[in-house]
């Protein structure tokens, strides 16, 4: 996607192709509690380029002392061998990240900024109010686009905040237009901790689609309640056609205590294939990637599909 | 529900209220590996009449050597302890068993009748041909409405069948309404495998509702590849406004070998709630129940509420 082009977002009824990016590099590993050896990243982030995904957020900036796991982000960036056509994207918190991406500024396509738009969680997550954070991004989004960089946003706890309760919705799409007046092209709405429902699912990108034309409007749900896929249905019902999940179901915001996080890509695959929604992706291929993920980790991950497989319309013999 | 008032299917928009039937007992229960002992099954059931279920499928009657974990049913019939206004529900799998239900009958109000919609299922699961089963459905059909009970239908693999592959929704309609004619006043979908997709479960119920008036349409989804909230939120935007689920996402068919089955009743009156769909029910009572299934079972269960409790939308502390 350039940075000039609009973002055909749809309306119900029209032929469906979504976009799905692959988190699962960043947001699922952020989470592993065990290091995962820099190799192990590597062969399994180039395994999801064979699956097909053409956006893939493989590292992060923050400082290595935060999150050691992803210390070694541009080795991993510099070792991976993704085919051409493949957006690599970073997420960046802060100008000091900034300035160290813009260092190795070849090794990605895409950059990351984002806010909480709860100021409770904005201000734990980064210690920094939403407000503060906005001033940056305007920043932060100018050397970005300056760099022909593909500028996202992602907007956390867009449907929820376990610390405040309800999150108005005009406050997260006033801080989108924000975002899109920075210079960004993609906003993804994050369902942090899983408070968002499908009606609420609906309504939500419904205005948001219709507040932000031409952007690219991308769903990040979680299944912390079971709830995830039925979100990311009435999201596509509404006109979504951009999303982001893990591979394995790894990562994502663990809150409450115990509860899984991010929507496993492989199932959400597989709805899309089953209801002839068009992804570009081997779900044959994803889950495989997912396998070979749950036995690197050596637990075993919770995705449906990792067990069940793709549903099978031929005969058993 | 009587007999003879028209169930009030929904089309989308009006207000919401939907029926749920709590079904571990029979389909859950049935599925574990260890003996479940009768005090155990007895205690739990009356934690669910505790959570405000109005309809529990509380016993089978198999033969105890095909079942051996249901071999207790009419003890559990005759320990539980429910409120007044709960109908009890047993599974009468052929004419013999029925002879020992109507031996019984004040146990219980709800008896229902099932068929699989493909061929090789259904001879697969009772060795005989959907022909045959058809054919005892129409007298024993006949034999429970002159007890004045409500007889119920459930027809697997409603959304494709494992052996055969698709199954046309023509012949499952037909044999719908073939159990309609035997007297059923309610008749149940069941996604065995969980083959079925948010865009045909929306299709099928639209189908289902305008093809059976009067008859209530019941949605039995299994979350084999973590689409089951998915096809509720599908099926209920349908118009559908009656559903079987097991708490703890206790049971259903483990097709392909280690999946999961049922959806689970706190899952999915917690996304029905945050819907804003009246349920009837208290939902922390019925996680509380299935809690307490997970502690009886000693295991692990899959159910995510169960972990992550109801959305709080008040700020924490």
């Amino acid at each position: 996607m350039s940075q000039t082009q609009a973002f055909p977002n749809a309306t119900r009824g029209e032929t469906r192709t979504v976009q799905i990016r692959e988190v699962g590099p960043r947001d699922g590993f952020q989470n592993e509690p065990e290091t995962i050896a820099t190799p192990d990243k590597i062969r399994l982030i180039d395994a999801l380029g064979r699956a097909g995904f053409k956006r893939i957020e493989v590292a992060s900036f923050v400082r290595p002392d935060v999150i050691p796991q992803l210390s070694d982000g541009i080795e991993v960036l510099r070792g991976i061998d993704l085919p051409d056509d493949v957006d690599r994207m970073v997420l960046i918190p802060n100008s000091r990240g900034l300035d160290n991406a813009l260092a190795v500024r070849d090794l990605f396509e895409e950059a990351t900024l984002f806010v909480s738009a709860s100021q409770t969680h904005n201000t734990k997550n980064i210690n920094r109010s939403v407000e503060e954070t906005m001033a940056d991004v305007a920043v932060m989004g100018k050397r970005i686009v300056a760099e022909d960089l593909t500028l996202c946003a992602v907007i956390a706890t867009s449907f929820g905040c376990p610390y405040e309760g309800p999150v108005p919705m005009d406050r997260v799409l006033d801080l989108a237009e924000q975002f899109a007046a920075a210079g960004a092209t993609e906003i993804g709405f994050g369902d942090t901790t899983g408070m968002c429902n499908p009606a609420y699912s609906r309504a939500f990108f419904e205005a948001a689609i219709e507040r932000l034309p031409g952007i690219e409007v991308t769903a990040h749900f979680h299944n912390t309640r079971g709830q995830g896929l039925a979100n990311a249905y009435a999201a596509l019902e509404a006109g979504c056609r951009s999303f982001e999940s893990s591979f394995g179901e790894l990562g994502g915001c663990p809150v409450p205590k115990g509860s899984t996080g991010n929507i496993a890509t492989e199932d959400l695959v597989s709805m899309f294939h089953e209801m002839g929604v068009d992804t570009g992706l081997d779900l044959a291929a994803v889950i495989e990637a997912a396998r070979e993920a749950q036995s690197t980790l050596g637990r075993k991950l919770t995705s449906h599909s990792i067990v069940a497989g793709p549903v099978t319309w031929y005969p058993a013999s």
